[in-house]
């Protein structure tokens, strides 16, 4: 039992990588945790790019102090080497880590003793939806994406009839209809743009649909035994990629959402592709972390190829830290209700496909 | 009758004003003109902004040359001066040419014996609505404004449901409720948003509904005798602006359209209802240009009050530029049918009320 006269601390950091405005946990939050027993730390300034004061967090029942000292430290992006050794010894970490490309800063935190949960790595399971950040944060990119776009595109989304004549709408493709993009075909339609969604897994077409979007078929089956899918022939992908390349000349804006934990993204917009496209038309390329879905992408920045502007943004949810922060905090809340139970003492149950799932540095025994 | 062999040239100039990125007329209606018997000169570069090559212009049938030698000349923003200068002696000179407060400009078309039709003089009779340029770039205006603003807000425009709760919809309010306010209204809609329209004429809320908005009904009734509005009194206006400022503060997001022509913006969003704003929240002020409708507004500038983001963005249709472009090309189209007959002859018939009252230089019995 632990002494009620001292719980356990939860520690809100200051996020330090540039450009990130977003912070851990919100103020409508540290009641829920209060009630489980948790006291809230917030390091001063912590919620400042959400525009989060410190009096607010105060108001809600948070304490200003130094909350890399706590005895669970929440983050958003991965700390750093220099950030793991500001944590106290046996301390629990739990935010978005990066465990299959951040190897130094994982190697340290086992050094430290530090028992890691990266969000990353949380078992896509139905009782660990409320816990998925990925999506979450997936979902505030695919919004973005599309303000983005309609943003630089130099005409309406929505069709416009006036007295002088109409303009029709803005034709959209997204390519990858993952959480992303779906929510990137959503808000497409929302706006009125006529939106189009591809994705090489063809039984995502439903959902693609289910938002009002069309379907983007390149006539290309790749079903094999029992209905499954089956690994396209050399042959095949190269007629796929003509193909899309063909399709996505005749669209207004692209949209491009594929990514592969831990590996480079793969080409779907060739720099044929874009020298097809009509003048003025716009991309946004949400894989420029790991290299980008389109041939000229430059990660991080906006460019002008072939009077085609493609951006790639590398950090959308940050632009929108307020709701962002709103549902990872949300997420990272119902990871913590897991973690630590109703009397408030940390119990790591490890015979849980979930906590043994996200935990990626820890005693040897508890990491899978 | 004109010669066949040397018809009447329409020329399309490379605007000069900073940021200006539109032009006033696009490939697409030069076949019209000619149809008309009319020959089209574009100034080379000047679809530049809109990502229309001379190219494309050419292919469409009009030449590249001195646009300002020509017998009709198009503009997008009042020329100045110097450029009044170009114009060939007896010149029909047609565009945006703020009539009420380019006095300068005007007295030297005056001098030059220039013939003026300003857009914004058009009498807003129906038969003149497919040439009413200032609805046309104010529906412009209203998209690009929700756009900036959903760009700016750190929170979601529409409601979201995920696994780990709800986000509620953003409330937005549109202050002035014209072609911009109205289109403002829409676009906040189909994003998402809670919209809620305002404005000194009660006989608009029908309009405002009529988009899927609520009306902000601030209690005040200003009904006279017959129906009519009568003047507010001096109690009435001040608890008016109290109401206002009262209800303001409950919004994410406020866009404010309040233009009276020729004359200085009113304040509708006081100092204290900024600061009576949620920390994050998002001003959109479209009357910068007068001065704006928001008393910390900083003109041409984007700043941050109160915690409160306040934009007020000088030319937002030259933001969109090809939609914005094809609109008022349209415009001016219908414009140069009537000043122009079907044998290709400028015929400027002053007992139309149109051409009477569009002409604000010319031989002295010719304007009103």
């Amino acid at each position: 039992m632990p002494d009620p006269e001292s719980p356990l601390t939860v520690g809100v950091v200051k996020e330090t990588k540039p450009g990130e405005r977003r912070v851990a946990l919100v103020p409508t939050l540290v009641g829920r945790l209060a009630r489980r027993g948790l006291r809230v730390v917030i390091e001063s300034g912590a919620g400042e790019g959400a525009r989060l004061a410190d009096e607010v967090f105060e108001e809600a029942g948070a304490e200003i102090g130094d909350a890399w000292a706590a005895d669970i430290v929440l983050t958003v992006s991965p700390p750093s080497v220099a950030d793991i050794g500001k944590l106290g010894e046996s301390a629990v970490l739990a935010g978005f880590l990066a465990p299959l490309t951040n190897t130094e800063e994982l190697a340290a935190m086992k050094k430290a003793g530090i028992r890691a949960f990266a969000v990353e790595s949380i078992p896509r399971i139905s009782r660990a939806q409320a816990m998925d950040a990925l999506s979450s944060q997936a979902g505030v990119a695919g919004y973005r994406a599309v303000l983005l776009a309609a943003q630089r595109l130099p005409k309406f989304f929505p069709m416009l009839t006036t007295a002088a004549g109409t303009v029709p709408p803005a034709k959209v493709l997204v390519l990858g209809a993952g959480v992303a993009g779906l929510q990137a075909l959503a808000t497409a339609k929302r706006l009125g743009a006529q939106a189009t969604g591809y994705d090489v897994r063809p039984e995502v077409a439903e959902q693609v649909r289910s938002v009002g979007a069309s379907w983007l078929d390149l006539g290309i089956e790749a079903v094999g035994e029992g209905g499954y899918a089956r690994e396209l022939t050399e042959a095949e992908r190269e007629e796929q990629q003509r193909r899309l390349t063909e399709a996505t000349t005749g669209f207004d804006v692209v949209i491009t959402t594929a990514l592969v934990p831990g590996r480079t993204a793969p080409t779907l917009v060739t720099a044929e592709a874009v020298r097809g496209m009509r003048a003025g038309s716009v991309i946004v390329d949400m894989a420029g972390e790991t290299g980008g879905n389109c041939e000229l992408t430059e990660p991080g920045k906006e460019i002008v190829a072939h009077d085609v502007t493609i951006c790639s943004p590398l950090n959308l949810p940050a632009e929108m830290p307020v709701h962002a922060s709103e549902l990872y905090g949300r997420n990272l809340t119902e990871l913590l209700e897991l973690l630590v139970n109703a009397e408030g003492e940390l119990v790591l149950d490890f015979s849980d496909p979930i906590v043994s799932g996200a935990c990626v540095a820890g005693a040897d025994e508890e990491v899978r």
